[in-house]
């Protein structure tokens, strides 16, 4: 016998489970809507050099799907859907009015263990704003998600906008002497903070930057723009100054729309080799586990992969699956383990084999005339069936029996006053 | 630099193409909603097992992305939905009152040659209705595919509904002495019928068929159910009749309904294993080339697989690329290259670097009563401005410059008529 289970880490769907993810994306999309993004999709698969390029080696060789197909062909399973949505907009953007702003609902494929939170397949929600280098299209991101949360009846203090800025961060590292390799190892380290406990993380911190962890703890420490400037001092170069003033600006707008849980952040610096300015993460703040909902960032040398001209763009991935999470553990989701059944739909039966014929054919009327109908293909007894559909949520039954087939009419009950109206049958075209 | 196209056989959906798909995938929600349909969805990779078991070994072995995954196990990118959807049917139909209907929208992968309605990756669109053997299951299978061509305003005179019964042929093709493999090569070469010029086709089936040739070639002639009786004559038994008053009996239940464009055809006989009892398909008639949209039918014999109970279901896959070539050719789809702004839909701008954030307020405000905005974040004069929002298809701009600036409003302008509003800007929360 065949086993019934999904491949491990991956979900099956069923009703329930689709109803929640079909509110969720609709609630999606009506922001979406708002802000003018248009809907796109990509292919699963494509070639790895794709995702070689710009991904980090680990997410490429260890934890993605990917082989070789029978032409030959190294193709791999997208674990992320940026450099698909990149290689794109390059075959379009050029005869287009910028900027583009475009959003996907991609499944993506991860070879990663298992874990609440973590699944092999799993369904992304991304935005992206390509074309302008604009910092009101950093602020625009914010906007937006704010809007995502809102929808759900998220309030501010569920969560919080944590930002940083990659260029700040560069200026003031190269401005300390640190080297390309120290560099990348600032990025590693600062990003497992808070993922152990302080005092061991201290330690590592410690043991892992020899001469430059002093330096490195107290960035750490700087939780402002002020901070960091603070901490660059003397150093500032005018890159420093400038990257600083966009964050000022950045925070200045994001605050001029309303929205005041955002907050800087040292140790948000995001794992992904593509982002060069401000990057951010939304993260869950009143129930659960503390976790990052969604990252995101701006990116400017994506697209000249491609054409080599290079166009600036912002965007974010957030997954469907951990927003649900995160809207479970807030009480904002309804309850999906029954449909309710909308206020045109009926349960449709009739209660001889001979009837089934001209039931269907009622059925058929009803739902020209803007009824949702389901129909019973076989006979029962009229108890069961009101039974059945009442079990079922329903408000309406159309029943036939032989007295409604000498009439050649149906008929329409309301199961909670019961209240019948008798309907004829005529031919449907 | 890299290369900007999908794999080859692999279609990207920009926001035009993704409209058109969004368009067709809408109404046959409409058509599942109407008949009380549930989505599900399930993941793209499966064990292969699942698809040895009863799709053909030709489909799993040939023309299927298969590959050994980093823990060993042989997975498959779904050729079709079926097997999956059995798979999960039988993970839940103990407990739920019975029938089960089921939708979904799934991604499948074939890897076939490339060539004009063939893709390597395809949105198929599939129902189920699993738990009933009655006749009056595969009716509902027409009446709802007639409900999805009436969605899309295709007549009756557009597309033919052929069908077969696996039951009844095979009934008359041991009656007439045909072994397993004799049948087995019938049902291939019965397929092939009109894939190649007439005359070679008879020239094929007495090269293959030898001493059966001519029965074979009778039996393509039998265009109704009394043409196959009397075919089947003196050797026909009990379960042929049976199933002929089936076929009959199903006849007349789409013909009450309305429906005259079904047709029994000897051709028809469909590929997959699984098949039992009543299968169909829908054939374009009208405009391009003859070709099958959509394909189904009974299988008895699928859920036992799983669970050794087995349960008699009905369904139906049908290709959206194929769907959507066919309203094409028949000219029933709207234009999608342009999207069209809805009514309550503004592009919003500003004229001096200085006013962004109080322009973004404003977007933030309009999106709040409801408006779609199309927010430009870089400064712009007013004609070019203008100009681009009429390009893009608005009907409002909203626009913010010096004057307004010191009103602390924004102007919503209507493009067609030329009348200004003015807006108070308040504060966002």
């Amino acid at each position: 016998m065949l086993n019934t289970l999904p491949l491990k880490g991956m979900n099956d769907y069923f009703p329930d489970d689709q109803r929640k993810t079909d509110y969720i994306l609709e609630k999606i999309s009506a922001a979406a809507h708002s802000f003018a993004y248009e809907k796109y999709d990509a292919p699963v698969l494509e070639p790895v050099e794709l995702f070689s390029a710009k991904s980090s080696v680990e997410l490429v060789n260890e934890q993605s799907y990917n082989f070789t197909d029978k032409g030959g062909r190294h193709l791999i399973l997208r674990p992320e859907m940026t450099p698909s949505m990149a290689r794109m907009m390059a075959r379009v953007i050029k005869e287009k009015p910028k900027p583009l702003r475009w959003y996907s609902f991609p499944n993506c494929y991860r070879y990663e263990r298992p874990q609440k939170g973590r699944l092999r397949e799993f369904r992304q929600i991304n935005f992206d704003l390509v074309g302008t280098n604009s910092i009101y299209a950093d602020a625009e991101m914010i906007s937006l998600l704010r809007s995502v949360f809102s929808n759900f009846g998220a309030s501010e203090n569920t969560y919080s906008i944590r930002f940083n800025d990659r260029r700040l961060i560069n200026s003031l590292l190269g401005a300390h002497g640190f080297n390309a390799e120290q560099s990348i190892l600032f990025f590693s380290t600062v990003d497992k903070k808070g993922k152990m406990p302080d005092a061991d993380y201290n330690e590592y911190i410690r043991e892992k930057h020899d001469g430059q962890a002093e330096f490195v703890l107290k960035y750490l420490q700087a939780d402002s723009i002020s901070a960091i400037s603070e901490l660059a001092g003397t150093n500032a170069t005018a890159e420093f100054s400038q990257a600083a003033d966009k964050c000022r600006e950045f925070i200045s707008a994001v605050n001029r729309l309303g929205i005041n849980n955002l907050v800087f952040s040292p140790s948000t610096v995001r794992g992904l080799d593509y982002y060069t300015g401000i990057v951010f993460e939304i993260f869950a703040e009143s129930a659960g586990p503390a976790r990052a909902l969604c990252g995101g960032g701006r990116y400017d040398n994506l697209l000249g992969l491609f054409s080599g001209e290079n166009l600036s763009g912002t965007g974010f991935g957030m997954g469907v699956y951990i927003l649900g999470l995160f809207l479970e553990e807030n009480g904002l989701l309804p309850d999906f383990s029954e449909k309710t059944a909308s206020e045109k739909s009926a349960f449709c039966f009739f209660t001889e084999p001979g009837l089934a014929s001209l039931t269907a054919a009622a059925a058929a009327q009803m739902r020209l005339n803007g009824w949702a109908v389901e129909f019973e293909p076989e006979a029962g007894k009229i108890p069961k069936m009101l039974g059945k559909a009442q079990k079922k949520g329903y408000k309406f039954c159309l029943l036939l029996g032989p007295d409604e087939e000498k009439k050649q009419c149906i008929v329409l009950k309301n199961l909670e006053n019961g209240e019948n109206r008798e309907i004829k049958v005529t031919q449907v075209h």
